[in-house]
């Protein structure tokens, strides 16, 4: 949980002007080619000549999204900022600036949210990213919401383009992240210590795909593109849906995994199928036609990035997964639902 | 409260992907001249040639900004929208795009939601503003967060600026919002009828100034701008603290304040000072040098908007008011603090 502060150490005695100002002196701020960032009634920014705008703002909610008993402040504050550099990386842009909304107890330790913001301020520093306004406010449980405005010159990537034929690619490997919340919340116990620290970090720091985004973008090869949040069997299900209610043929024996999460495989405690719809991978899934497979090998050689080709797109909905025992279907719900997911 | 609904009319029954196929199917969702909305990975938008983006985000918190026993749905919805509206007229920007993040309890009625989507949806409908992105998730209280992307070709407007020698400008009337809340809660009873409604009114449905601040921005006779949310008093402090620690002199026989908000000042309950620190106004307050004067009142005539001078920036720090009896200081704290005063 936020550690309850005594009356010296938490938010109610630091009060929302104090915290304000420490994080517009932070040292991690940049604000560079920033007409105007945190203290006006807005930021203002000059976007590149002739670039488009891309937003996304995302919400996290303790309880819901997060454990505070498992999870650092450090890691929450990559994270959020994170999952959001993430979309903006699907759609081949450059991120700017970003607003940080924060909903928090007053009995917030004071220590706890300077470690957030130390996080969550370095991994912007390591993109460029300004944090250039935001909002602060008493509430009752911790909720954080993001917004990242981005830039691309390029025509961006979206859901829809696949076409039938096309092949559909995968960054670094799928499954850990969902692995590393077993390991955290004790349901996977037993490995290395060097594989449950692996999936861990899997799990609590993803990177975001940006370069990899933006050069696919750049290069105009892939035909549409998805960050896979939860899961690559339902955004895989999502690209298809928006690209016409197509369809997918996925080779079980190209899926990428890691060495780690196929120990975990082998053993028998999961499935492959577990690691395809557990979630929160932060992988880039892409289609592409056949004729830019070898620009997109030259793209992930050049970035030391693993890029794997998992199957091809289909005329017909449904996505099937190919293995030694033969071809099964595999289920594509619409990913979790906030709100249903506690009827049933 | 947010009524909650039986199993068949609450939030938990509609389902999170019902919720939002509401939303991109609702006849109020502008979308002209938005090459990507709700359903991708971020929107995506091109700002006009040379323009500067605008970007401010709010949260709203129940029981802290607002308590659904005495707001509406449809009124909660309006006001979301209003205040960042409010902020974005303080800049003299254009609205473009606007990024709803909902945090919702599942027992939240079906009927509510739909009522204040539509209220936001109308006001966005009003002010051309395309409803682009945003996140809904599960939260145990409702937690609203707005983020408005504007634009402007001119020079913004900014809360530094500001000259000693500067007159300093209001739109429309002050105080009406807190008395509208004191009508609301129970505290200030036995107006008119008429007179209760419009200070009701005027707390409910704040009308963002949108025009006001283009006009002035395009016409470049503002010195320093900003919206009033925290009361004249700690706004024009804000103002005057960024534009380098100034001062003013205020003359309370040109405060502008609304008939009904003068019989309740002339019946005793409430004091001048009341008035100018009762926050939520959601008015321009600006500053322009006094060769301005004549171009502000050609603004105020062809926008029929009251725009009243309310006295003069001053050299040293700290704000006066001189009256009838004469001349008092008045206490420039920041504004509220959200954490800080619960320790009060």
């Amino acid at each position: 949980m936020v550690a309850a502060g005594t009356r010296d150490d938490c938010l109610a005695d630091w009060g929302e002007f104090a915290f304000i100002d420490f994080l517009a002196r932070h040292p991690a701020l940049a604000q560079a080619d920033l007409e105007v960032g945190i203290g006006d009634d807005a930021s203002v920014w000059r976007p590149p000549a002739g670039a488009r705008v891309l937003t996304t703002l995302d919400m996290l909610v303790e309880g819901v999204h997060f454990d505070l008993a498992s999870t650092s402040a450090a890691d929450l504050g990559w994270k959020a900022l994170a999952v959001n550099l993430s979309d903006l990386a699907a759609m081949g842009g450059r991120p700017e600036c970003v607003y940080l909304g924060l909903g928090l107890p007053p009995a917030t330790a004071k220590a706890w949210l300077k470690e957030f913001i130390d996080a969550f301020l370095r991994l912007a520093e390591c993109y460029r990213v300004r944090l250039a306004g935001g909002d602060t406010v008493r509430a009752g449980e911790l909720v954080i919401s993001v917004t990242l405005v981005g830039s691309t010159t390029a025509a961006p990537g979206l859901r829809s383009g696949a076409s039938p034929g096309d092949g559909i690619y995968c960054s670094g490997t799928i499954g850990d992240s969902c692995l590393g919340l077993r390991v955290l919340d004790g349901r996977l116990a037993g490995l290395s210590e060097a594989d449950a620290e692996f999936l861990k970090k899997r799990h609590r720091r993803p990177n975001p795909r940006l370069a990899l985004g933006r050069k696919l973008v750049a290069a105009g090869v892939a035909s549409a593109m998805i960050d896979i949040s939860d899961g690559v069997v339902a955004d895989l299900g999502h690209l298809l849906k928006r690209s016409g209610g197509l369809g997918a043929e996925l080779e079980s024996g190209r899926l990428p995994i890691s060495a780690p999460a196929r120990r975990v495989l082998e053993s028998g405690r999961v499935e492959l199928v577990d690691l395809m719809t557990g979630g929160e991978d932060f992988e880039l899934l892409f289609t592409a036609p056949p004729s830019a497979a070898a620009e997109i090998a030259e793209i992930a050689a050049f970035l030391e990035l693993p890029v794997a080709w998992l199957g091809r797109v289909v005329g017909r909905a449904g996505i099937s997964l190919a293995g030694p025992a033969g071809k099964i279907e595999l289920k594509t719900k619409g990913g979790y639902d906030h709100f249903q997911s506690q009827n049933q």
